[in-house]
């Protein structure tokens, strides 16, 4: 029911360490770019036109977790499925990493959307309704 | 009462984003070097040495979960304390990193210690009791 | 007149450093990648496949250049054009990176193909003809 | 006769690729944490401190060159001796990294000293003379 965005994902060999197998902080920053993309699918703006149409000044991550199932090596093109689930200035992003049609990682990211306080510091502030919207569009 | 290791990292320009602050998958990035100093203090063996020595073929993580409570940027030098609880072949590693005493992330890994079966193939493996008893010196 | 692979790369958020730029070491990422993606597009295999079918250990760098003439950002989508010219076991990889037709990138590789010696020591190898032969299709 | 910065770096697990050596984008990584580190050193000013202190708004890449002459490997600690030559508004810094007495990697940079004007734009600025001064202490 929540809004999803699915994208495909090369492994790269330098994504991979001597195992032969992906090095896992590669796959947060595969995760981070699918939080980007889901905002794109559903906003039509880059993060970078977010940041000069919006109300916004980025959505750090406060928790994450992650369980890995099964390794994936350079040359796979793996599947990212992302779907947002909103508080009021926190949001929960869920990503699922399958290769062929199996799981090889769960993750879950707790965000904040922030905006810069008169100081230039990031603040928490609540995701504009706007926002929510394109995400829901048919409420 | 678990063997701890501590360690210094600085913060680069090249971990930071364009929000100024540290770029999250590079906290798991240290935190796998981290893991590794720490048996690299208990066990007197680099890495590289430990899959000459050791039945050993990595300890990939399985799972992972982190909370980052205060941001950390370009210049700072941050405290990793890492001390690790094992199982059979399975074991937790906790990281706790902080500047200035305030701590800034807490990590929790838990990794399989395995060998390569004869196909080559990686498989969970009992830690062995060598590798424990360094990290229990007075046991 | 050589063969060329052309491919298309988003710059994410991840990329970029605190001026909100891309840090350059990036570019090496992106361009190993496109000397893989170049090879795939030439022999229909990926790099993974490669070691699996030919005589093949790699194509460690030896040397290269860049010059950075105009930087790009986060949601900038570039194109990567890469061609090559082959030795006898070295080659050169040369790509050019250009957003919206304005040349950003221009970087050359000089590659060495190896394979295993006895001890397996990656060894200089001559490039095998049937690769050579895969980028010259009509020779 | 120039001033020159001597650092040492492990390389990592993760900064390793399948081959079991370092992917060459990780050097580019520990170079331009050299040039900080170089500066850090000249200056007692973290870049950090330089943004606050000083008429600057980074010192981006134009140009690089490397030669890999001997890979290295997870464990190894290597050293990093980056000098500088400065012109106007850019300088050359000459990196050589070596392990235990041997060459591995010889680069050079050619970076540009930049200000913001005032559209928030990065442009060319002369190199202060505060900082030229740090570098030449006896002149």
């Amino acid at each position: 029911m929540s809004f999803t965005n699915t994208r495909t994902v090369r492994i790269e060999w330098g994504d991979c360490d001597p195992a032969g197998i992906i090095f896992y902080p590669r796959y947060f920053e595969i995760f981070d770019a699918s939080t980007t993309a889901l905002f794109e699918r559903a906003l039509g703006l880059t993060k970078f036109e977010m940041f000069k149409r919006l109300p916004f000044a980025g959505f750090p991550l406060v928790k994450t977790q992650a369980k890995f199932l099964k390794p994936t090596r350079f040359g796979d093109d793996v599947t990212v499925e992302s779907s947002v689930t909103f508080g009021r200035s926190s949001f929960e992003v869920a990503h699922r990493l399958s290769l062929k049609g199996a799981l090889c990682v769960e993750a879950n990211e707790t965000r904040v959307w922030t905006v810069r306080d008169e100081t230039g510091a990031l603040k928490a502030h609540a995701v504009p309704d706007e926002v929510k919207a394109k995400f829901n569009p048919s409420s």
